[in-house]
């Protein structure tokens, strides 16, 4: 099924970017995690601003997924652990101690690839993380009435005017990419866009200068996982068409192409009717998939179902990992 | 030089245990090394108040010096990073991330004895790092004048009368010995009290309830290594004598034996005097070496020459590694 050595590049960040590295990881042991660094928030947020390091929440993340030896077991765990159990205003209450780990290699190397590198072998992961920039930038949402929402927890947790759409995002200051990321993009066999929350996780790894235009260049094909759900403040009332042209808009056109986008995949489950009215008081719904709009857009369609059973609407790591390399291998 | 299997316990606590450590590892993986729990100042200091851990600062110290393994190096390092940079007023300035490995270590297990094993795993020490006791416990010193200064890092760094002498130390509350340490005296072949702080590293151990007597009934050696320097506000003017003398009233006295101690090691070396100037500087002299003394007090004192060559007047950890093991293996 899998072509032995095939280069997958996943772009994104968040959970959805942990849930596809876990499962594309069983098949492959060449991926190239490009992760977002507009993360502003939590504990990511206060090491940013006290450290001028780059947000090491998205990258943490990543290493945990790609990480699966049983000897790397206890460290994983502890990439995992937050402190919360301190006393009241204990001021570690609330930190990630993956981050303080990734803060700490940072201030040993001074040297923020080569600190994701070496935390990378401390976790023996399959792979490697790459921030898509070293800039330091912050993502702001322009709002349909002309509002500016500075910080990607801003608009990823929307407590101002949370019912006014986004127009656009874009990142100040403008960010620089990796040439390691680029390279990997162009080399790539296989690009892996999403899922993952579009504003705040997907797209602010486009507007970094030079990687929309590798992902022009590349050779090659370039696959966008669409979400499951719907995210209130975000994204409401998206259908998959929708998600697909955003991207596009910020992909830029291909000249004699129709799109840079060679394939969406689209999730079809059914989902048990309590859990829809668990979700629905979060004002998250499903997305809508609008077949013939989409096969306007893109080359291929592909629907399927990835979703976990039980009580989480998302994505399952092993079933999305082998529904992106069934005929992509 | 050295019996296969010897089995050494070495009691105290801070950079007099880490040197000591780091020679004897050299020699024997054997080792338990048992160390203080009053630690109450700086990053140590700020995790027991804020999580209710044990002091994690000993322990840290003595799981560095007992790794080795060139594949450990990084966490080693991390071990001995000291959070620094932050922007001022940054929560984490001044944490040492060794101490909050194992605060986070001992939030996943819940277990504090466990958390410094699987630190010890992670690190491949030699050997094994044994808190003396697990009560939440403070050293408390009482003066000449009958002022009661509480906390170790208040004794340690004597702000208060730092010329009025210790009258005694005691453990507020009362410490209760863990089973494994008293089982490690019990069964040890060589037992080595020392070097360290006397009131604030060495005699701690010994005011935990049950370490003296197992001390007591040890069929091993017992060896006390003085210290080189003297230090103000603790012991100044001491000689090497009066440590023992000291040492002894907390161990107590034995019936039919001259002592518990069987050996004192003493340090003759030679001084460059604008070492001992910079020193004095800090009112701190080297230990007068009072041998009838010594002699009247224990069975067997020898003379050696463990200094660093350099700029420090400290134990050096090979020299120290190998004189204690002359004889006693």
């Amino acid at each position: 099924m899998l072509k032995k050595g095939l280069k997958i590049v996943t772009i994104g960040g968040g959970t959805g970017t942990f849930t596809l590295l876990s499962g594309l990881k069983k098949y492959t042991s060449n991926l190239t995690a490009v992760v977002s660094m507009a993360d502003s928030g939590g504990s990511t947020g206060r090491l940013r601003d006290e450290f001028g390091i780059l947000p090491p929440g998205d990258v943490r993340r990543a290493l945990i997924a790609l990480s699966s030896g049983s000897e790397q077991l206890l460290l994983r765990q502890l990439f995992e652990y937050r402190f919360e159990n301190g006393s009241k205003g204990s001021s570690l209450n609330g930190h990630s101690f993956g981050n303080l780990f990734l803060t700490a290699l940072n201030g040993i190397f001074n040297d923020q690839v080569k600190a994701i590198q070496e935390a990378g072998r401390l976790l023996d992961i399959k792979g490697e993380v790459l921030p898509v920039t070293l800039t330091d930038t912050h993502l702001v949402a322009r709002l349909e009435d002309g509002t500016l929402i500075r910080g990607e927890t801003n608009i990823d947790i929307r407590l101002v005017y949370p019912n006014l759409k986004i127009l656009d995002v874009f990142l100040d200051p403008p960010a620089e990419a990796c040439k390691s990321v680029l390279q990997a993009i162009r080399r790539a066999d296989l690009i892996v866009i999403g899922p993952g929350d579009l504003y705040t996780s997907i797209i602010p790894n486009l507007l970094v200068k030079g990687v929309s235009e590798a992902i022009a260049k590349t050779r090659g094909k370039v696959i966008y996982v669409c979400n499951i759900m719907n995210k209130h403040g975000e994204t409401d009332s998206f259908t998959a068409s929708r998600y697909v042209k955003e991207i596009q808009s910020y992909l830029g056109s291909p000249a004699g192409k129709r799109s840079y986008i060679d394939k969406v995949l689209v999730n079809e489950g059914r989902y048990p009717k309590r859990l829809l009215t668990k979700y629905a008081e979060e004002k998250a719904y499903p997305v809508e998939i609008d077949i013939s709009e989409l096969e306007d857009l893109v080359p291929s369609v592909r629907i399927v179902d990835c979703t976990v059973k039980g009580s989480l609407m998302r994505h399952d790591s092993n079933k999305l990992g082998r529904a992106i390399l069934i005929g992509n291998g």
